[in-house]
């Protein structure tokens, strides 16, 4: 980094990655709206329609189904919603579920009425209570309309997977659907919609390695659909109103492209994030990492330090020269207790550090972060051995 | 410009104006999310926070009136909402009183049921019928809640200016609300909003030379603000979550710097557009220029030539090398009657071509598309001469 500080944030925002750096400065060159007939207009169009392939060929799905929006807060509220369509007809969709450990996005429940909304409980590790859902489902009335289930494939705090194909096809045994959260997955973990079981799945542009301000509601077909929650000059097939952003669609479309090939490295990753997991319990003990011993993100190490709050060892790493967040970075810079903590019952005052790598990270980044640690940890321990002076 | 091609349709889309693109290429460079606590996130934040400032320059609010989102489509289907705040307490809106001439992203009415919206006839020129907004209003019963207006500044087809001051003292002598959509007339004509007697306005980013993918809703103040469209993660004061369009809100923001300074040379684009009218006129005397005798943007001409449906006009001009529109950009590229003709009185059959400069262009330019126009005219009268060989 040029600017000799560590970036180890990448599931707050990724850096953008060359690729898309570069589709998005060719796209700056376009003139027209990709909905003008003219010349201009098609070329514009052209971006739209590769982009839409790539970040389809990412999800294993025809391109017609995928529908390009702002971000996944957009995707999440457009998805979320009693009101869906097939073909023309109305299909009423009654109740909400989601994990406890939802992103403020999904949790917030969208389109639904607070009362419509059940929040379903999330073990020791933040995994989904899978009995919870089947009890919750079988409390559910058909007759009222269907249920829906939105589940994160991966947390973005603690990094760990949830059991997404089975929850499906708890939820699909009742004719449920269900709404996968795929934003920290994407370039992690494959993304196949098919295999996840699921209908409709959301993704981040910024998430991995795109601009930040796009992102897509992928569905499992195209007749089954929520209504536009953008109303307006009928693009994206009359599903989302509103000019197209060419610049960041270009942008999404490469590092989708890209997403796709990352996979293969993230072995590499995983090797980094377990070699600085095991020096971190080497270099204190007492630490408590979350989620450690059940399936995570390769690239995500969220852990707790005894006696020092995560937002002051948030700052102290900044001052070090390290970037990494005190839970998730939403809320303009608002640090709050994590719900995700609250959820899995551990400590939500003290808080946690999440330590998030990319695939561009190398073994002496994650010295160069050692060393920063055991500067704040030695002044920790000194204040424990003293807590008087502190 | 470089490919010979004369675009004549920014009032479908704006090119990016250069100081526009070199802000999208310089936060292109920053890593951080705007929301993130650390330097890396301060540094983003910083680049959100003056482009705020400078689309507020543009008109003439407090920073913290603006709220950013992805486009007029989605500040329209945000603010076009029956459920307000004032501070903590609802406030209800029963009524959405809009132009029959008004963008689609509002004559849908936003999150208004179908029931809730009325629409208002306007004149010959597509001016709205203040006599016919004063009787709805009065028929409004002010216990179901308060009363709405939706009208644009300026039509985006024809360019006729509405009168927006006179229709909001109508609006507020009844204690209703006026949205505005500013749109077309950002960089075209002045935007205070205070002087407008509106209560919001939006804006689009790509009309005036920034970014396709971004907009804003701009308030007359930060008590009395639509429920949140987009729940998440509290960006925007809360007020529109999901992670702030990074790269697409500073090209935003320097468009909207140009945008203010470039009000001076409308003049010229006004004397460029005149003359092309006068030469309409010379080279085809049947020609029908809509709304020329009141006032209109000073770049925009929309005509109708009897016996050339303005679709194959459209393809004939792109062929010839110029690009302009059928009516607007929407849908896709799929061409349907323009609502505006049809509310106007005019033959939404024939429809018409929209011809709409910008500041860089001009009196080659001009003079390249009388060429193209000689050209298409020509063949038109040799068809009107000829009916049965056509």
């Amino acid at each position: 980094m040029a600017t000799g500080r560590l970036y180890f944030d990448y599931n707050a925002t990724a850096p953008l990655l060359a690729d898309a750096r570069s589709a998005m400065v060719d796209a700056m060159a376009l003139i027209g709206n990709p909905s003008s007939v003219h010349a201009e207009g098609r070329k514009a169009r052209a971006v739209v329609s590769g982009a839409r392939d790539a970040v389809a060929r990412l999800c294993g799905v025809p391109a017609a189904q995928i529908v390009f929006c702002s971000s996944a807060t957009e995707a999440a509220n457009h998805v979320l919603t009693p009101e869906f369509r097939m073909g023309r007809s109305p299909v009423r969709v009654s109740r909400l579920f989601v994990s406890a450990v939802e992103h403020p996005a999904m949790l917030e429940g969208g389109r639904f009425a607070p009362e419509q909304v059940t929040v379903l409980p999330v073990d020791d590790n933040g995994r989904l209570d899978l009995a919870a859902l089947s009890e919750a489902l079988a409390t559910h009335d058909p007759e009222s309309g269907q249920a829906m289930l939105g589940l994160q494939l991966a947390n973005n705090e603690t990094g760990v997977i949830q059991p997404v194909r089975e929850a499906a096809e708890i939820v699909k045994a009742r004719h449920g659907l269900v709404v996968v959260d795929a934003v920290q997955a994407a370039g992690r973990l494959p993304l196949f919609l098919e295999a996840l079981g699921a209908d409709f799945m959301i993704l981040s542009g910024h998430k991995l390695g795109g601009p930040k301000g796009i992102g897509a509601l992928v569905s499992a077909g195209e007749i089954l659909m929520p209504a536009p929650l953008l109303r307006g000059g009928g693009q994206e097939k009359g599903h989302r109103g509103g000019t197209e952003n060419l610049v960041c669609i270009a942008g999404f479309g490469a590092a989708a492209e890209m997403a796709r090939g990352a996979l293969a490295g993230i072995e590499r990753v995983a090797a980094l994030r377990d070699h600085l997991e095991a020096r971190l319990r080497e270099l204190a003990p007492d630490v408590i990492i979350h989620g450690a011993s059940v399936d995570r993100l390769a690239n995500t190490c969220f852990f707790s330090l005894p006696g020092l709050k995560a937002e002051t060892a948030q700052i102290a790493f900044d001052m070090e020269g390290v970037a990494v967040s005190a839970g998730a970075a939403c809320s303009s810079g608002k640090i709050g207790t994590s719900h995700v903590l609250s959820a899995m019952g551990a400590d939500a005052d003290l808080g946690a550090i999440r330590v998030s790598l990319g695939h561009d990270h190398t073994e002496d980044d994650v010295e160069r972060f050692l060393k920063a640690f055991t500067a704040i940890n030695t002044r920790r321990m000194a204040r424990k051995r003293a807590p008087v002076a502190a």
